[in-house]
Parts: C-alpha cells; structure tokens; sequence
C-alpha cells in the first residue's frame, strides 16, 4: 500500500499488503457497531454500541497481550509493560462519535493505535530489543461532547483540566449522569490507571483531517503544529411565554426571536473576517416549544474557532455589543456564560518534527495543518510531548455519515503511526536511550 | 357581585353571592389539577392532570343529574334531557392548557357552562316551565395543540373538518398517540354522543380575551363578532451535517442559520402592518442538536394572523419570496407546507345580538373584540348558530402562568352565560318557541 519497503529508506515497521488487509477488515468490523443506513455510525459516549465496540476491541487487544483496564474517568486503556517501570507512550483517540457521524472521526485513531502498538509490540518481542518506554493504547471517554458537555471529557480528567466528580455528575438531556451510563455498560473503574505506579512519557494520535487541505492540495499527511483558539458559549435568552395569536406584537419578549438574531449574528460575524474566524451555534432548545406559544426562553451553544486570539478576543467584544443591541430589539435579555475556552497553543516542534522525519523515511507527502478542532492531543499537550497526526478527509466533510477516507489513505496512517511510536518508544521524545 | 338583581331589567337567573362564591370555591378546587408553582397549570391534552379534572367535574356534573359520556375522538359531554327528543344547546370550552399555562384559559370557559347549564335546569326544573331545547356541556378535547397537533382537534372531529382515525393516530413527540394517550386515562368512547338520537342546536363558549381590550377600556364583556384569519405552515430547512470547528463557513448549510433568518423575517413581516398582522414562531426544533455539529435540518411552525384576508395572502406571498432569498443566503432548502389555514369569519349576527341584549339586561358593559387566538367555537359556528364570549383578561397575558382575571369578572361571565343559555334553551337562535 505505500512505498516503505523501497531500499533507500531507514523505516523499522514496514507495512505489507497483508497488514493492510487486516487493519481495513477491522476497520470494517468495527464500524458495524452502531452503523447507519447511511453509512455512518451513532455511537454516542457511553451508549450501548459505544460499550459494544468496546468490548470488541478489547477482545482484540487481550488477545493480543494487551491488558485492559477502565480508569475512574471511564476512559479504556490497554497496556503492554515491555520494560517493566519504565514511562508509556501512550496512542488513542476515540470511539464515541455525534449522532448521525460518520465512521472515521475518532475510532479511526483507537484502531490505528491499536495495529501500530501491536506491531511494535511485536517487533520488540521478535527482536530480543530492549524498549526505552512500555505502550498503551488509549479510547478516551466521551471527545465528542454531543450527549455529555464539555467535549474531551476523558482526556481533561486525565490531565486534571476538569474535576473527575463534576465530569461523573454531568447529565444527558434525559437526566442520566455520566456515571450511572458508564456503569450500565460496565465502563467504569475505580481508580486512575496511570498515576502511581505506571507513567505516561509521550502520546501520539492520529486522526482524519476534518478540513480539505490535504484533500485539495492531495497531499497524504498532515503534521499538526498548533490549534485554532475556541471559545464555546453557553447562551440564555430570557424572554416571557404569551399567546401567539392574541398577543400583540409590541407586547412580546419572544426569546425564540432574540435567539434567531444571535444566531444570524453570530454567522454573520464570521464574514469579517474571512477565513480567519468560524463561528457556529449548532444546539438550540426552546421552552416550552409549542407552536402556540411566545417562547419564554431559549438555550443555545455558541462556537467561535480562531487561528488567532486577538481576532476571538474582538469578535468576543463583537458579540457582546451585538448581544446589547439584540436585546432592545427583541425586548429579551440574554445570558452569556463562557463554557470553555482555549487559546491558540503549539504541539512540541520536537514531535512535529520527529513525525515529518518519519513521513519523508516512508516517502509519503506530507504538510504541516492547524487543527480547527479539538482532540484529546490538545490536552495531552500540555501534559507530555505529543505529536498529532492528520490523514485527507474527502471533501473535508466530517460529523456526517457522509464522511470519507480512502483506504490507501488509512493504511498510510497505520504505517506513519507504527513507525512513530516505534521511535517514541526508543526514547526519540523523552531524551532516553538514543534513538 | 353584579348589579343584575335591580328591577329595571329583564334577567331570568339572577346570580346571588352564595352562587358566586360556590363558583369562586369550585375554580380554585379545579385550578389544583396541575398546579404549578407560580400560578398556572401544566395539564397538556389526554395526560393524567387532564384526566384527573375530568374525573373531578364528572363527579360534580353527575351529582347534579347530568349524564357525562365521552365520544370517540375524546370529547367529554354532560347531558340533561329537560325535554324527551329535543335537540341541545351545548356549551363548553377545553380543560386542556399549554406546558406551564394560565388557569383561566378553557378550563374557566368549561367550569362556567357546568355552573350556568346547572342553573338553567334548576330554573326549569322548579319551575316546571318546559324547555324548547335539552342542555349539554362540553369538554373539548385538544383544543391547544401543544401535545398532539392540529389545535381544536376535538371540535375538529365533531364538527367533520378533521378525520377522526386522522386525529387518533396524531403522535406526541414521544411517539405516543392520541387514541393510546386517551386510553390510558379512560377518556375514550367508542361512538359519537351526538348525531343520531341526539342532535346540538346551537352552542355558546365564554373565554378569557387573550387580549387586553378589554382590560384597557374597563369593559366588562366582549361580544366575538368574528374571528381573525390565520395561516399556520409547517416548515422544514434543510443543509448538510457538518463539523463546526473545522467546516470552512463558505462550505456550509447550516439548517439552524436558514430557520433563523426565518424566524427574524417572519418577525418583521408584523412591522409593515402593524396592529394588522400578528407573526409568530413558537416551536423550533434542530437536528441533530448537538453543540459541535452544524444542524442538518430544522423543523419549525410559523404562525400569521389578521383580520383582513388580503393582508394575510399579501404576507403569504411576501414570505415565499423572503424564503427564496434565504435559501440563496444560508445555502439551504426550505420546504413551507400549509398545515391549517382559516379565513377571517362570522360568526351568526343574532347570536351576537342575544349576546347583546343579555348584557344589557345585566347591566354588563360590553363591546364587539374579534378573535385573533381559535377557539373550539371557531368550528362550532360553522355547523350551528353559536355564541362567542369574552371576559376581560389582565394586561392580555395568555399562554403563560401569569394570565389573571378579576373574580368579578369571572363572576359576570357566569352569570351572562346562565342567561343566554336560558334564552337559548327558550329557542332564541333557533327559532322555536319563542323567547
């Protein structure tokens, strides 16, 4: 599937035809669990198709010598000491995805970990070579954020960004807490399972770019050196339930009118600024929602994205003059509560280097591309050296079942992950044992 | 509590305190079915507080010599046979509200017709006078439309304007049915109540305004000499499931930012006209909601009203072209079906003139006020000769749990009902023995 066994490169992993096949078999496999007729998949955090695909893949990984454990957070680690105390590299991504998304975003990265970890597993045991770090894969609990708030639950507990009990007492518009839905599927545990006795050194993640850079320019990887800034809002527009049909225009505070002109402001917002600022509100809820009422109050989930925080910093300042303005006009009042928020920040250029170093040894064409969105790795980052890894999306459509990725393309992946985590295991990030 | 008991007036069924106060009393016992915090009631059609003030009002009808029956599409009749073989005058209204609505909307319009329909046979019965015409009440079923749309769906049935196996099979959004919602109260017949042995001559409703006409002139009674027209659409926008994050703006079809301009344009469509078209938008739903996710499709109902018939098709075609340039702007496709539409309409002139007369008797201030909410009578009026009843409301809140009406105001209402429902069962609309 790639070139890697050309003689004038230096790769350890080389990936053969039949390595492919079985990756994309699984690949297969897994995407049954929760499939759409559309082909996608709905396999929301901690839903019994999440817990299924779970169970599949942790059969896959026992098998292979792998010891899984669930940690207090409900995210899914499986582990294989090679040198017994020494540091992981740690590999994941996720397997939830939003409702109605599509096959790759997410569990494409779990599963890509899982083929690469085992190859380097592998090679260690075949080889007699000593490792520098152990490795892990990784299922982080609940990256997408669309039935518990915020997103990248998982990875947040894990690198204390968010307090474990609030991330458990969190509920789903059904009432459900985040704890008794891990515990109906069994994906629970008691306790960290890195911390004490077992540490992480690095990570590394691979994910379908979710843009079309790669894409146009068909170029077959991209190295990630940096997030988009977000700020996420959570709004509350306060208006007063009235008949629909009797009460006078003048009269009403229409919460559901202030909400749609924040919404189209919010869009609009973006055209200031080109290329340079998205801006989304993709939850909206109005109470009580009957179509003979003036509804009392709307809640929504604003979204701004920015390469650069000066440019959020002013459309933050945008909006709220924005929101002022929406509010005589509507005769509504509106609440606005930062839900999270991130500034632009930079993986570490040792890792964006060691995976180009990789890239260019496997002969694949490879460009450096900010993420818009969020991942795990952006946590990570900030914890230990992380390298973050993009594979073309088709079109860059993503969060819909109608999002694609050529095979060749996967198994590229697979290939440049297995290849890295090699490197990251011989201690190519952490300053151990020369590579 | 009104001045009807001076002699300078014709007034049958004079109102004496006690039976104002057994009225006040009976109100409030009928206002704990559903009670909510501030105020209002939460009794949403065919649910268990629904059913439960049934049940109470059965009882106190049945106590009284009426014999309470429930049709086949849920309507709840109380009949009294004062003449063997006579057709009915029938008066009601609905003990249905809207999520977290007022206590006075329909259920005072029922709880009036059960007091004053007592009344009348009270009168007849010591008196020993014979009654052109027998004497029913009414609780139609359905009559907001917050849980199973169309609104008015049991009058609708009852009158032939809507199937009857239709209006069964209407689901919640829980997927519940009409016909599986009523079973599981017991509100269910198995065949029309009226129609063959039994037929309804003409038919009297009292509501609160819902406006506040009322209320700012100190009028004491409106007489509803026609209704406002009004359009209803169900709508749907369609885009694309995408990723907010990383979708480039220009790439998107973003349904939530299509509807939104919709919503903000029907809301300004009420400027040109100003009192003479009422817009709204009360129910919005977004798919798949999720807060990172750009919304695939958004199904809304939209709502014009007026009492002019050409200003409603001159907005109706505005609307359409508001639409195509939206759809252009958001890059989306909006799909507007009509899902009920009324003209503006009369209701019979000398209903409005016994109405008339019967304030005056009373010493009741009264005007004409058009209608610009349904109400069940809407339907009636198209079958018999009907009469439709205002009281004031406070500052015209409706649909919420702070609409209010004076006691004495809801006593007057009482006590102009009692009478033209005598003067109706003397034959004064239709035309039998003379008044």
């Amino acid at each position: 599937m790639t070139n890697s066994t050309q003689s004038d490169r230096t790769t350890f992993l080389p990936q053969n035809n039949e390595d492919a096949t079985r990756f994309l078999d699984a690949f297969a496999t897994m995407s049954s669990f929760g499939a759409t007729e559309a082909g996608g998949i709905e396999r929301q955090a901690a839903t019994e198709e999440h817990g299924q695909t779970r169970s599949w893949l942790a059969g896959w990984l026992t098998e292979r010598g792998f010891s899984v454990r669930r940690d207090h957070a409900g995210n899914m680690f499986a582990l294989v000491e090679l040198t017994p105390g020494a540091p992981y590299v740690l590999a994941g991504s996720h397997l939830d995805s939003q409702p109605r998304g599509g096959r790759f975003d997410g569990a494409y990265g779990v599963l890509a970990a899982a083929h690469a970890a085992e190859r380097v597993v592998s090679h260690y045991r075949s080889s007699g070579e000593k490792a520098a770090l152990n490795i892990a894969v990784v299922d982080w609990f609940n990256e997408e954020g669309s039935r518990f708030k915020p997103s990248m639950m998982g990875s947040a507990v894990f690198t204390g960004k968010l307090d474990r009990d609030v991330a458990l007492g969190t509920t789903d518009t059904e009432g459900t807490t985040v704890r008794e839905a891990l515990t109906a599927i069994g994906e629970i545990g008691t306790e960290a399972v890195f911390g004490d006795s077992e540490s992480v050194a690095c990570y590394a993640e691979i994910h379908i770019e979710q843009g079309k850079i790669l894409d146009k320019q068909s170029v077959e990887i991209g190295l990630v050196p940096s997030t988009w800034a977000a700020n996420k809002y959570e709004i509350s527009v306060h208006g007063a339930q009235a008949h629909t049909g009797s009460t006078e225009m003048a009269d009403r505070q229409d919460a559901l009118y202030g909400a749609a002109l924040a919404v189209a402001a919010v869009r609009e917002l973006a055209d200031r600024y080109e290329l340079k600022l998205h801006t989304s509100c993709g939850q909206l809820t109005v109470y009580p929602n009957s179509p003979v009422v003036v509804a009392r109050e709307v809640q929504m989930h604003l979204d701004l994205r920015s390469p650069d925080d000066a440019i959020l910093a002013e459309a933050d300042d945008l909006l709220r003059r924005q929101f002022a303005e929406i509010e005589v006009k509507a005769n509504v009042r509106i609440e606005k509560r930062h839900a999270h928020t991130w500034k632009a920040n930079y993986y570490q250029g040792e890792g964006v280097e060691l995976a180009r170093t990789v890239a260019d040894d496997l002969g694949l064409s490879n460009i450096e591309v900010q993420t818009r969105a969020g991942h795990d790795s952006t946590n990570m980052k900030d914890l230990v050296p992380t390298v973050m890894l993009f594979i073309p999306s088709v079109d860059g459509i993503s969060h819909s079942e109608l999002e694609f990725t050529e095979d060749k393309d996967l198994c590229n992946g697979v290939e440049l992950l297995a290849e890295t985590l090699f490197r990251m295991s011989r201690g190519a990030l952490t300053g151990s044992p020369a590579q």
